[in-house]
């Protein structure tokens, strides 16, 4: 089996170097990726594994990151399950799953049958990949799936979504339940195919109070970790955005990493993280809309702020930005590589 | 001088009861608001010394809260520094301010020529509150301000206004200079007009790394609650949302209180911000839709999380919701003024 430094981190082993890479690696601010998706819809190209394993491998070849991430989206796999799904260009569900009869009616397909794409983009990223640098596989976690389903797109306050969650507490975990079930068949049918790595995405868990991510989320995430195939040998982040309220109980959902944003300091989040789980984060991506040595100087502070003990990885604390310079992104990888872990 | 349970609260003085106030306690959820808003415009609302005070009296009178609070807007006070301001319906600045000679040539005015309705408003309520709750004066910090001057408008990742920040850190400073100095002479004249309490809303520290809010930020709230007339007999309350990556520094602002939101636990606020201050908060508006009974439990949560040390103000994490019922805002209030403080 070959080493990777990214692999090694996450499970807190000693590396050459830190390894990097970067939320939405694969997107807009790439020309290569713009040239693709000016002939392809988003849906289609995430269904289509020749051009998705191609955008996904873009990044490797222009940043020299230290590892892919299958390319696709969050709620690819909510649709097999009875959703009709739009992206305008954000994800749109023109019917949201609001009751009891909506959620029951939600399917738990196989993953062999309902998103055999996916698959086919991962068996092939392998092949292209040839071990150069480990494929992470991903999906979103159960409670920002059902975020998205019951408000059926993004929202500022969430409230159709919290009503349902307070008013009718059995429904609600009825549908956190389903989506639990889809997403734990759905991630390890990625890794049967090869991913070598899984990010749990808890984008919408910084919408909650601690105790409700207590009861509410972090007991879905916490089954959906522990029920992955390959224990020990493909690590599971946990990403959380604004989750400083929650790292304590983040460290207990069974990642062997825990990604964190910007809005806490690395070395307090280690902290409070504890020695159980490695850290992965946090640079904020608009720094990468400043001046290169802007950029550079941030990249070491947080580099620094990351400290010296084993277990982390370098990666921005949100999706790169579709207007950062490319450029700004290569200084990043460049300065990360360049720094001497101790 | 009458005694407070607010203000002794603010002062970390024994209450007899704790007190609670609700932020947008005058807004969308009273029909009586509703009923005003029909026949005026906001701005014309924020405007009109009669219209503003009634409003800001509506919710004395309904919930039986312990401070009314200004009905204003943050924004209200940058229109005569040289800003054409709409709300349609959030704020929306047409020419935003994004380079030097914008940034130079915004005014700083005497706040008794160029927001005297505000300065009214204030000893109108102050006659008509008959010393029954003290009165909360407010404004934005200048981060807050400056973020809508840049962007234009309110925005998910505020890279307009982070770029400007980390391209061109002088401009940035400067405006942030003149903003403070604004907010230092409108703050005081509403203490002169007779507020008794001052709220600074640093609503957008949210999107900053503690190193940004430190840099940009953080000496710009201390310039403005240091600078505040009445000292030791007005409270100063600092308020950020998402803010606990920011606690440890906030607590360093200068401020009597600081307000959190829902996404920390109480009890772990006011151990991070330490015993130089008392906290606020910190129910999720969100609950307010709930069925009675969970009010009244989430309530009472929130209460037990806070403790039994001095220094605590009830309130929601942010802005009650336009389509909570008002018995449960009602209910709210009477649960925590059925609470024995310990």
């Amino acid at each position: 089996m070959a080493e990777f430094r990214f692999i090694n981190a996450c499970f807190r082993r000693p590396v050459d170097r830190i390894p990097v890479w970067i939320m939405r690696q694969a997107g807009r601010y790439l020309p290569e990726y713009r040239a693709v998706r000016e002939r392809t819809d988003f849906l289609t190209l995430c269904k289509t594994p020749e051009l998705a394993a191609e955008v996904t491998l873009q990044p490797i070849r222009r940043l020299g990151v230290d590892a892919a991430i299958l390319f696709s989206d969050i709620l690819i796999p909510v649709e097999p399950m009875g959703i009709k799904l739009e992206f305008n260009p954000g994800p749109l569900i023109a019917d949201p799953v609001r009751d009891r009869s909506r959620i029951s009616a939600l399917q738990v397909p196989d993953p062999g049958r309902s998103v055999p794409f996916v698959l086919r983009t991962i068996e092939r990223l392998r092949r292209q990949l040839d071990d150069q640098v480990p494929l992470i596989g991903f999906a979103g976690s159960p409670f920002t799936l059902a975020a998205y389903l019951v408000e059926g797109r993004g929202s500022k306050e969430w409230t159709v979504l919290k009503k349902l969650m307070y008013t009718d507490p059995v429904s609600f975990h009825l549908l956190m339940s389903r989506l639990t079930d889809m997403t734990i068949a759905y991630l390890n049918a990625q890794i049967d195919a090869g991913a070598q790595a899984i990010q749990l995405f808890n984008t919408w868990a910084v919408i909650l109070s601690p105790d409700d991510y207590e009861e509410f989320a972090l007991p879905y995430d916490r089954r959906v970790l522990t029920s992955l195939k390959g224990a020990g040998q493909v690590p599971r982040i946990l990403f959380g955005q604004g989750s400083s309220g929650l790292l304590e109980l983040m460290a207990t959902a069974g990642a062997d990493v825990v990604g964190v944003d910007w809005r806490i300091d690395l070395a307090k989040a280690r902290e409070r993280l504890g020695d159980g789980v490695a850290v992965q984060g946090n640079l904020d991506p608009a720094v990468l809309l400043a001046p290169r040595e802007v950029v550079i100087e941030r990249t070491r502070r947080v580099l620094r702020q990351a400290g010296s003990m084993p277990g982390y990885i370098f990666n921005l604390g949100h999706g790169i930005l579709p207007e950062t310079p490319v450029e700004n992104a290569i200084a990043v990888v460049e300065t990360v590589h360049g720094f001497l872990p101790t």
